[in-house]
Parts: C-alpha cells; structure tokens; sequence
C-alpha cells in the first residue's frame, strides 16, 4: 500500500464500519459437541472476532414444520447452547425464534439437533440475533459510543436502510464489525466489503 | 364505531401508511396462463390493490440451483411475464434477481415456469420488487408526496428499520399500502396491522 492507500484506509476505519452477514449456526457445550459428534469441535478458519471459528462440524436443525441440513457450528465450545436463525429460517421450521442478544436464552424455543453421532433436544436456546456492533474500547471511543448503547446504523450498500436499534457490544476481545442476520443483509442488498455509519 | 373510535381511525390514516408484505408472486400473460394451466386464472381473494386478486393456480419456479413449488399467481393478466422473488428466493434458485420497479423486466433474468398443464421458458422477468408505497392523489396530497418520488419510511414495528429509497406510486386505482417483501419484512419484524411513517 502507498502512502495515499493507507490514508484513505485509516480515514474510512474511522468514519465507518465493516458490516457481515451472520448465517444460521449454533453453539454448543463440549458435553452437546460429544453426543452429536463423538468428537472434538475441528477449526475450519476463523471469524471476524478474535478467538472464533467456523468449525468442519455440521448439524440438522429440525423444528415441528421442516428441517435445515449442514448448519455450521461455531467454535469455541460454550457454557450453553444456542441456535441462531433468522425469521426465515423460522417460517420454515415452524419456530418463532424471538429476537435477543447472543447468550439470552432464557424461556427461548427449544428445537431438535441431529449430528452424525447422535440426536440431542435442547429446551431452549432458540433465537434470532439481535443485531449489534462489535468494537473495541478504542473504536467505541472514536465512534463515541459506549458498551450496551442502542444506535442507529446507515447502510452504504445496494438498498440503503437505517437499521435502528442496533446494539453496540464493547469489549477488548472484539474487532470493528457490524453483524446482521440474513434477513437484514437482504433486505439492504449487503455485499461483500459494505460499510455502515453509525448515527449520531 | 363509536365517534372516538373513528376520530383516532382517520387521525391515524392520516398520519400513517399500512405496510404489507408481498410474497414471491408471478404474473402472466393470458397466452401463458393457458399454456401453463389450460384455463383462465380463477380468483382466490381480492388483495390490498383495487383491481388486483391471488389466484388458485400454483406454479414451480425452477432455477439452475433449485426449485420453489406453490408459487402465487397474480391476476388479472399482464401484457408481460414477471416473477418476483425475494434475494433469499435468489439465493435458493441460483438466480440473482435485480431490484426493479414492477414493469421494469427488460434485461432481468430468465426461468422456467412448470404449471399442471405445461412448461414454460421466460427469457426474462426475474426480479425483486423496489419497495414501494401505493398512495391515490388524494392520500400522495395529505403526505405531501409525488408520483415516482423516492422517500424513506420509517417502520413502527418490533425491529424498527427506515428504509431508504422507497418509491412512491401515485394512481387514482391505488389505496395507501406500503409494499416490502419477505426478506424486507422479516429485517423490520413486520406484523400483522403494522404501519409506516413518510419522513419528510
């Protein structure tokens, strides 16, 4: 990169955000990662958030009304499972998931998960992401922002929407990113390498 | 009704625009609607749209990736062939679909169209649907708005979203409903009787 490459880079890091789709995945406690794969989770590569993986496991999410096959499982293994679907995805299962931050599982829809090595019933865990902004201390101070702050987020992309109620998530473990449902990306035409702004 | 009822009724029609989801749909021309079922379209209901109606008839939508069955027929017939599908409908298809006003066919992808009667190969007609808000001159006057103006609207639902680039339609047939479809519903957590708001 030559000098003017890196200034327009820095100045765009500053003024705007990264934004990725989340497809459907699940996590899943060590014991669950077991019983539905008779086998420790195997890292396929690394997400966005340090410390994260898309992992080679897949499962089959199936609901009262259909099934989806081949969902990824993120690693690492958690303290609780949890299946992140998008309303869609909902419909097609016949589970309204409802809209929470990542962790809050709490009275969520339970649903059926098959493995190649075994069957598991969660009672819960259900839930279509909240959608949120990770940043760290550093870029919530750029930005102005604060850990837990509800913001609104303009879309630079295809079909432009200000997402409101977005969520920002602080923490020294995470990097610039905007994460989405797929519903949310397609209804604003997200493409690869989109930004957002995130308003004052 | 009693008075108060109906006092908040036309404040809230004032104020407010119905939003509605759409869901895939073809339209068909008569010579295709014969081709594809062997008879004329038979009404099902009448939608939100004077004039316009869901049909009985059903088709399969096939794509180079996959294929949607039950697919909604939109009567009356048109002098041209259009499926509109949502980016997520794309996705299962293999088909990208431009986002275009309805109409708007020419140079959009092709598909093939299996029917009870027939097949049929479109050489064009594949798009998603511009959002868009129907308003006859006397609603586009209280909301101050005109034909083919682009607007943003603002969703009071429970994922709250503004979308920008919302093209405004003006027609004496028209009554006011805002038009998303499933993948812009399912982002701003549409539900039944939800409404928008015009942002000036």
């Amino acid at each position: 990169m030559n000098n003017l490459d890196s200034l327009v880079a820095a100045v765009v890091e500053r003024l705007f955000v990264p934004v990725e789709a989340s497809g459907r995945h699940v996590h899943l406690t060590r014991e669950q990662v077991m019983t539905l794969f008779g086998h420790e989770l195997t890292q396929k590569r690394p997400l966005s958030q340090p410390g994260q993986f898309l992992t080679q496991e897949r499962v089959t999410v199936v609901g009262p009304k259909g099934e989806i096959p081949h969902v990824a499982v993120l690693g690492p293994a958690r303290k609780e499972a949890q299946v992140e679907i998008s309303l869609t995805d909902g419909k097609l299962l016949g589970i309204t998931p409802p809209v929470r931050m990542s962790g809050q599982v709490e009275g969520t829809p339970g649903v059926l998960l098959k493995g190649p090595a075994g069957e598991l019933r969660l009672d819960q865990g259900v839930l279509a992401a909240q959608r949120h902004i990770h940043l760290n201390p550093e870029q919530a101070s750029h930005f102005g922002v604060r850990d837990k702050q509800v913001v609104r987020l303009q879309t630079l992309t295809d079909r432009p929407v200000i997402f409101e109620n977005v969520v920002v998530r602080v923490s020294p473990d995470y990097e610039a990113a905007v994460h989405l449902d797929y519903d949310e990306a397609n209804a604003c035409g997200l493409g690869q390498g989109d930004l957002g702004r995130i308003l004052p």
